[in-house]
């Protein structure tokens, strides 16, 4: 039918005429071929993309209930609402699982300037606070700039060069890596680690060139971690133009820089897991999990990072529903508390699966953004991982027509904690090139979340459920 | 180096460890073999990602020049503007070659208002005139609408409950196929002929479903055609939420529009496609080129339709001569005028190929946004089609390692009219997914499109023309 209404269409107009090359080409290339599985996959598919909730869910996550930091009140209303409407799906159990969390809190608006340059007189750098720092107190303080590109370099110049200091950070992401998780990779130890390792030498504050591949104003927070032993500092991050700015006039004077900043960490709060499950019929205790995390950080509204693979791992439970489709293994939804600075949602769910001897079969994260998803990859522990890559290889046969490939290497950070179980892990794989532009910023908002690419994304992962389901085994 | 760093994060943070474990697998899989091929690629992607041009030379094109439609003053300054460029290059060869183009206006900004529903009352739509349309006159024309759901239907109606009337097209592009295109070309023969079909048989006017996979309140233009021999009537898009809710109210009672538009066709303009090469040095009479188109509807700014498939033409012949790469067969970029509602330039382009017996080894065209790219797809004349394939089916080997596959099956329309020379013919297949999202509208605009996912696409095509000029023949 198709294929009549396009030649009537050559005949007739002149229209976009590659179309026409190109739907011939996928018309002599049958998509689907007709057993059982590429059946209910298109079912998945056509369910997804015209009836799935995960577009609208991710609108109350993030319009209604907003950024959500762990130990916030946020944070509590995400869980609420989930809860709700995971309950609304008619599972066979929804429940909370209890975690106690850190509460880091922003406290004011940072401010970050540079006070004494000959060519700008003051200037203020666009800042935001590294997630768990120490804030500088009420008055700020005024220090001198002196600019390095590793954590090595700091050790080399020392305490002499160092001490007194504001120590910035500024190795870029590599903008030429295809993948930009491993340019993140490259230089997200200056985020991480930049702070305590500065003040090993003495050094009053840092500034961490902000983690992206966009050259913009927007500044880029993220979790640093304080070394045992090693004084606390305050550590900021400064957008990547600013982060340009101070290193060129660097090359041509000495620059001090004012920081004022007021967060803290305060006492640990009561959160939870959330979590909703379809009970399997063959194997109740082998579970085959899909999460995200709930928690995002304070800034923007958390749609990429996390809120979307939330509501994919929540869409893939209302897909098979909807299908009715009866699960030989239990399909269990897991919404993560504090991925972002601590992971305890993850440490608390696998120390309770140990306990309770339930075996994870599978566990897909989606934990990289609502893009489009090219794949899934897939770790294990060394001993059994060529077992599960001889079961899980061939899926390609159906994921390929989809745009999927299953490659080896993946997981996600809440999922790590149940590697002692081993099964099998896998990561969403989604395209990677605009993650980093929204990444830990007030710009990682619902509009940059497209409907089609997260409900792909939500299908895709479904679709790895179902092949799971109907042909894995420890 | 990057796995030293890692690890010693590993140890010492606790940060996201799914990375980790992406990024190992990455590292025990080498990006690049050793081969002088493979170097060069690397040389492509590093050079085009740091120093490309493309996405300031889009910023120009879009915010500075912005809508470009064939015969309107823009169209004329994007040729000026974009020759200049290409003559900054230091190419062999920078021309422009004349072309007469169609020459159509918008006119008033468009009005179609429901005028008699006992629910609403008056409600004014969201719409846009089809390109090519004529207007209804400075005073409009009111009509019942009846709805169809193609164009079969209006000839199974008749006359008898087709006349007089204004005939409302709403069969929706299908979200459930994977590929949008192939949605579009499932729905868009409503635009195309729906006018002249509803004419046949005695309509006033047509309103058509707007060609999206989004629901929401914007409308999308695009070209129609007349058929001869059939009265011309005003043809225009509303919004796909609005034609969800004249749907609706169809079902409840009947239902007048008033609709006023004054769109016109004027008299021909002469204009140009703009042309730049590097001359091969061992077979000048053939050609590799990389093209777009440079009109664009009068909406909006033409930013990813097709803004971006000329600027990613022209940062291949940038790459090339920084890189000091010299050429065995002629590479040449086209940016093509009037694709969008006429193909003379393409049509005037092949026409002078062919005079001049310049013989065109491979022509890749770059118009389906500028998204992430997929790979290729090729097609060329039956007869050669397998030795063609033969030759640039081993090339996956350095596309798989980019993202990148090598498919039958694609061109393009500016293109296509070089179909009987006889040699290859490539589109570029970026992801399609949020394409039809801002197709001929209003928000097809310089924001839309990712530096990184354009870059890449240049990167792409540039690999390709390497490709090709190395190892292909005819």
């Amino acid at each position: 039918m198709i294929m009549k209404a396009i030649w009537g269409l050559k005949l007739e107009f002149k229209i976009k005429n590659f179309l026409i090359l190109i739907l011939l080409s996928f018309l002599m290339t049958p998509v689907w071929s007709q057993d059982a599985e590429s059946e209910f996959i298109q079912s998945i598919y056509n369910q997804s993309l015209t009836r799935g909730s995960s577009y609208e869910w991710l609108h109350y996550l993030t319009k209604r209930v907003g950024a959500r930091l762990s130990g916030s009140p946020q944070a509590a209303a995400a869980v609420e609402y989930t809860r709700q409407m995971l309950d609304s799906l008619g599972l066979d159990r929804v429940w909370l699982q209890p975690v106690e969390v850190p509460h880091w809190v922003r406290g004011d608006k940072e401010q970050v300037r540079i006070v004494n340059s000959s060519r700008l007189g003051t200037q203020d750098l666009h800042a935001t606070s590294l997630g768990n720092s120490i804030g500088t107190g009420p008055l700020g303080l005024v220090g001198e700039v002196i600019e390095v590109h590793s954590l090595k370099e700091v050790e080399d110049l020392g305490r002499d060069k160092i001490a007194g200091k504001i120590v910035f950070y500024n190795r870029p992401m590599d903008k030429t890596l295809h993948r930009t998780f491993m340019a993140y990779g490259g230089a997200v130890d200056q985020r991480g680690g930049g702070a305590s390792q500065a003040a090993r030498f003495g050094a009053k504050a840092v500034l961490v060139r902000s983690m992206t591949t966009a050259t913009d104003l927007v500044p880029h927070t993220g979790a640093l971690r304080y070394q045992d032993g090693v004084p606390q500092i305050p550590a900021l991050a400064i957008a990547t133009k600013d982060a340009d700015l101070l290193s060129q006039l660097l090359k041509q004077e000495s620059v001090s820089v004012y920081l004022r900043n007021t967060c803290r960490m305060q006492k640990p709060e009561p959160s939870f897991n959330v979590i909703g499950e379809i009970t399997g019929s063959t194997y109740p205790d082998q579970v085959i999990l899909v999460g995200g995390h709930l928690d995002s950080w304070d800034v923007g509204e958390g749609a990429h990072d996390d809120g979307a693979g939330c509501v994919q791992s929540m869409q893939v439970l209302q897909t098979l529903m909807r299908l009715g489709y009866r699960p030989q293994h239990t399909i269990r939804c897991v919404l993560f508390m504090n991925e972002e600075n601590g992971g305890a949602g993850g440490d608390e769910y696998a120390k309770v699966a140990m306990a309770e001897n339930v075996f994870h079969l599978a566990a897909i994260e989606s934990d990289a953004g609502g893009f489009l998803p090219l794949g899934f990859g897939l770790s294990s522990d060394t001993e059994v991982m060529d077992g599960y890559w001889a079961q899980v290889e061939p899926f390609n046969k159906y994921l390929e027509p989809l745009g999927l490939k299953m490659a080896k290497g993946g997981g996600g950070s809440d999922i790590g904690p149940l590697r002692p179980q081993k099964g099998m892990l896998f990561g969403l794989s989604p395209d990677s090139q605009r993650y980093f532009d929204y990444h830990h910023t007030d710009i990682d908002t619902f509009d940059k979340v497209n409907e089609r690419e997260l409900t792909l994304g939500a299908a895709a992962m479904t679709t790895l459920v179902y092949l799971l389901d109907q042909f894995a085994s420890r």
